[in-house]
């Protein structure tokens, strides 16, 4: 029965998009992999700026509110700020420069890491449809998906977050 | 044994006290509920000012510093502010209306349909006397209970979330 | 079959460090812990502030960056601010005075008594090199681990939650 207790598979909502706490979130994903998990983490929200590449030739069928909305938010990973101390960028800044320095993993790198290792990234339907996020800007390998699949791979899982 | 790794239940600690933030809750809560799980939401400290009605009537005993806290807290789930980007009840406001013109439910929407698909919602006690909310003001059918009525329903669920 | 669905292991990550958010941390954790569940509290960027001690004779080695994130972080769990409604510290003396009237335990005495009940609380190691905070300027009884140690235990855990 032991082994009944042990997880075989993670999952992981990004609602945050800051770096501090979308580093957090794929570093556990990392981890949660490389100790063989099935890993899937969810994006959503603000989340879902961790997904865009930042490549202004997308596509997207935007309204007024929306062309702000995709305005305002950080265009790709490692445009994004801290979620404390920021200090307009300086903060955000300062932290990637140390971590540098500890030849520590930036955010890219661990977004890499997580599809070198099978992590199933998936964006949320209705919050792309809500900020007006199109496909086109999201990072190769990512999957669309609903409430519905996310319920469905979390009742499977042991380990199960929400990193707001 | 494969039924074993499924769940049955599902439990969400609203912590959090924004639109979006509390939006996210309900939206996974009532999916859950509609696939069959046993789903339970607590709310706690800012998460508290979802579940208030908005009745001026309401007749609660609150010390000074209860009353200023009642004052500058949202009134009804309808007037919950956005985690970012609010800018005074703008970002908020343009969030509902590109929900709407989506044909997507809106927060108070999404509170009924918990309601009816059976999702219990309990308030935490400890919460009500710190911030002076009292159970005249809440939601009718939102019952009230304690830390150890969450973790009693936490340890034998599959899915527990906490949303800060 | 019924007592495989009960916990037996809980894990929380406290990412958070705001009083109102690490309360509610220590409050679950202690009620896991009394309940019986063995608790283990993970505390990484912003948490660490939680673990302080405030002593000033703590010998870290920083660098200029890490000096100044190591001045602008609280320097012990009293002096936690709140995530909302903090107002210069105002917020948060008013929520620890009427905590005080209602005779709720205080964060520190929160903490004693989730040592007393044998909670487990392990600081990152990355963060700790990250933020240039020290085992030095630690709680007694801390323990030092990685994402590794977080997820082997979260892997045998039925609650599992992430504190942001």
């Amino acid at each position: 029965m032991a082994e009944e207790a042990s997880a075989r598979k993670a999952t992981i909502v990004v609602f945050a998009g800051s770096l501090d706490k979308v580093m957090g979130a794929f570093i556990i994903a990392t981890t949660c992999a490389a100790m063989g998990l099935e890993t899937t983490m969810f994006f959503t929200f603000w989340g879902l700026s961790a997904l865009r590449k930042g490549n202004s030739s997308a596509q997207c069928k935007r309204n007024w509110m929306q062309k702000m909305l995709a305005m305002m938010l950080p265009k790709r990973a490692a445009d994004l700020p801290l979620s404390q101390l920021n200090m307009a960028g300086m903060g955000s800044t300062m932290l990637k420069q140390i971590m540098a320095q500890k030849k520590m993993a930036s955010l890219p790198e661990l977004i890499e890491t997580a599809q070198d290792l099978g992590v199933r990234m998936i964006a949320c339907q209705m919050s792309m449809d809500a900020m007006g996020i199109c496909k086109d800007e999201l990072m190769d390998g990512v999957e669309v998906g609903g409430a519905a699949t996310y319920v469905g791979e979390a009742k499977d899982a042991q380990i199960n977050l929400f990193i707001s």
